[in-house]
């Protein structure tokens, strides 16, 4: 049976694009973090829409399962097939091309396989910003940003990859092509089938296209890094930056105190801005459509108000692009940093605003009474209400040993996160690696709803199988 | 079998607000425009969310068809019933209390049944702004903009209603509740049940409750109206002043010389800031969150680029909140103009913007090949690709006499909207008006993928039949 399948894909695909051994099938099935090996039937990299919509009928046609694959960057094992080896890889990775830029419409055309640097570029050739913005963005594609509704560093002006994203083309679980391709800002014909598919993590089909919104290029930025004593002062200074700066704000990213001296521990070489140690440190980035003179200016007059209001203790603002490189090469560290410093037990979540000092106080209460000495590394996009709370080891205790901790340490952060009203997967997703997780905390009202959606739209059950759901 | 129904409904609700008689009904079975009046078995007017949720569990028990009803200010029949007799309309016109507001947040968790207004007005006094801008305002309530995704003035900077709703609450079709009510800016937690819901004119279920975006709230506007030649100009005006103004372009309306002919006409003591007649003109609104001042720099030094490249020809800057005013009271009397005028047959429309002019001269010319003399008055959210194509009769023609082709004129304009990428419906919906221009123009793939959503959600087909698909 299996052969005639494989026969059928190469076939359509053409033989060398439907690979079978170990070795050629090896690059697109190991985790990103290295965490987890799954094994495929095949790997199948089509060339265009029309291959994908026969492969997927062909997979329909003999119930076998479909991961859909963008760059493989993701967190939580939503890319990679189990290990039963019986479903195929669908790699959309040739399927790379810019189809079309409107620079009038601030749109583009691509395909899903584009790399996200790629689209950036290309954007930028026509004085447009395509602001989607990750650590992976060499690597990562924009199918697999869509699928996984994608955040990073520019949402609190820009959105999330869902804001981002006009029109979709989806090849259905039936193999049929949707060509919901429209470049449209405003639209009320129907139901947001394109919002369902973005976020869906490829459970309910597979995006091969998308029409992306693009935004004006900016003419400059400009940097501060601010000294404060606790969350709460940060707070003060995020509704302080909103009210005078409006859209101009571009990026507020919280740092604890712990997180610059690991920075600092471990590049010793970067800049150290403040003679004295403070609590919370705050990295704010301003924008502005008309001069380098009107951001820095607009800046320099909210810092001072800050300090003036006792919310900021200390402040430094970038006078140079090299400065300002400076001190976000501190924020972009932490991670680096983290890894030297050894293992440590990572949560992306998000919590509304107003709760996240409360919410940072309470958690790290109960760690702290569960794991004595355990280190709390947290940092974030605090505009967004998206923190990294990363949990590490007291001094002295194996690192390995402490993260059999694990699930007992996911359980106190997430108990409270829910407890807050907040999301334990606040950009990565759900994939393979959150599912036991989402059950716990979705209502049976909204699993039920889930469920209906995908037994709908995907009857055979062969799309993505074992994640989200 | 009714009785019985009704008796339940009366012990949920309470007698008072069980409707039944002529007289009671008559107020919430008309069309917003007077088009048509539909039948119902009661107006069901229920106090809070767990009594919608009672109410529908009664009518899924029942197979009663189910009407939600917000502000009845709908332009596509969506919120009345057919004339049957045999739904019920659930009112949620008692449902209008402002639940919180989170000023750090920026948040607020309302009723589905508040007066946008009354949500506009509640954040204001917390120095924020809700931005969804609407003629309906005073009447229009947060279930029904949400319901259809409403647009407005404010999407060129803000959005439609979709992207300033982070949360909601929904009664199923099975009557369950769906505390869906999250005030986050990150949740990647499974599919987006959230924007299925926005836009599905209540045939998905009935949304009791939401969590809705705030922004701050800009210090100054300023205000200027242009003269230009052509919709191409107009297209140039928009990328200039996008590139130079950003975000603080909160505004960019499209007018024809017909239409300021027209308000000119019927209303004499409005404004008349132009001595010579162009062939477009475009209303410009900066808002600024630092200064007037800022406010008014921009915007004169955009205009002077815009007049120096020969992309407008004449251009008024308003100095003070009067003059402001008189420019904005020449777009708003447009509507109001025609009415006097006599009869018109309306278009709702998006298009990609790069398109717009195109489109225009293409469907102008084929309606004044099909009906010689036709006055065409075309206006609209340039910015958003958005226009009101309006199809006024020749000079001497009765006006009730050519409404007789309407359907003719329908079909002339949806075929070319369509054949440009476009949307037959921009902001008001599909309701049962456009029912049938719907599966004229969508996919079968995009139809069946609805088709299946509805069967899934609502298998007994109670909620709002008749009306989207």
């Amino acid at each position: 049976m299996s052969e005639e399948f494989l026969s059928h894909c190469r076939h359509i695909a053409g033989e060398p694009f439907v690979l079978t051994t170990a070795a050629d099938m090896a690059p697109y099935l190991d985790d990103w973090r290295g965490r987890f090996t799954g094994k495929a039937l095949a790997v199948l990299r089509p060339a265009g829409t029309g291959q994908v919509a026969q492969l997927v009928k062909a997979c329909a046609h003999w119930r076998i399962p479909v991961v859909p694959q963008g760059g493989r960057t993701g967190l939580v094992l939503g890319s990679v097939p189990d290990q039963s080896g019986s479903a195929v890889v669908l790699s959309l990775s040739r399927m790379n091309q810019v189809r079309s830029i409107d620079a009038v419409n601030r749109t583009m055309t691509v395909d899903a396989g584009c790399i996200l640097q790629q689209v950036q570029d290309a954007a930028a050739l026509h004085d447009c910003l395509y602001p989607l913005s990750l650590a992976s963005e060499g690597s990562c594609t924009v199918g697999g940003n869509l699928s996984t509704n994608a955040g990073g560093t520019a949402v609190l002006r820009y959105g999330n990859a869902r804001e981002l994203c006009l029109g979709l083309e989806v090849v259905t679980p039936q193999g049929d092509i949707w060509n919901g391709l429209r470049a449209l800002r405003k639209d009320n014909t129907g139901y947001d089938l394109r919002d369902l598919f973005i976020g869906a993590e490829g459970t309910l089909g597979v995006i091969t296209a998308a029409v992306l919104k693009l935004h004006p290029l900016p003419k400059a930025s400009s940097t501060a890094l601010v000294a404060l004593g606790t969350v709460r002062d940060a707070l003060d200074l995020l509704t302080l930056m909103q009210d005078r700066c409006g859209a101009c704000l571009t990026g507020f990213e919280l740092m604890s105190a712990v997180c610059l001296e690991l920075v600092a521990t471990h590049f010793p070489d970067l800049p150290r801005p403040f003679a004295r140690l403070h609590g919370q440190y705050v990295l704010l980035e301003l924008s502005s459509c008309e001069s380098e003179q009107q951001a820095s200016g607009m800046l320099e007059r909210a810092v001072a108000v800050a300090l003036e209001r006792c919310i900021a203790r200390d402040a430094v603002v970038a006078t140079s692009a090299a400065q300002s490189r400076g001190l976000w090469d501190l924020r972009e560290h932490i991670s680096m940093a983290q890894a030297k410093a050894g293992k440590n037990i990572k949560h992306d979540i998000a919590l509304p605003i107003s709760r996240i000092a409360r919410f940072i106080a309470t958690t790290d209460a109960h760690l702290r009474e569960a794991f004595p000495g355990c280190v709390l590394v947290t940092f974030g996009h605090l505009g967004d209400g998206n923190l990294h709370y990363n949990v590490a080891p007291p001094e002295g205790v194996p690192h390995d040993e402490f993260l059999d901790n694990e699930p007992a340490i996911n359980r106190i952060v997430h108990d409270q996160v829910d407890a807050f009203g907040g999301s334990i997967s606040a950009e990565h997703g759900i994939g393979a690696l959150k599912r036991d997780e989402l059950s716990r905390y979705k209502s049976p009202v909204e699993l039920d709803m889930m469920r209906a959606i995908k037994a709908a739209l995907d009857p055979l059950g062969i799309m993505n199988p074992g994640k989200v759901l």
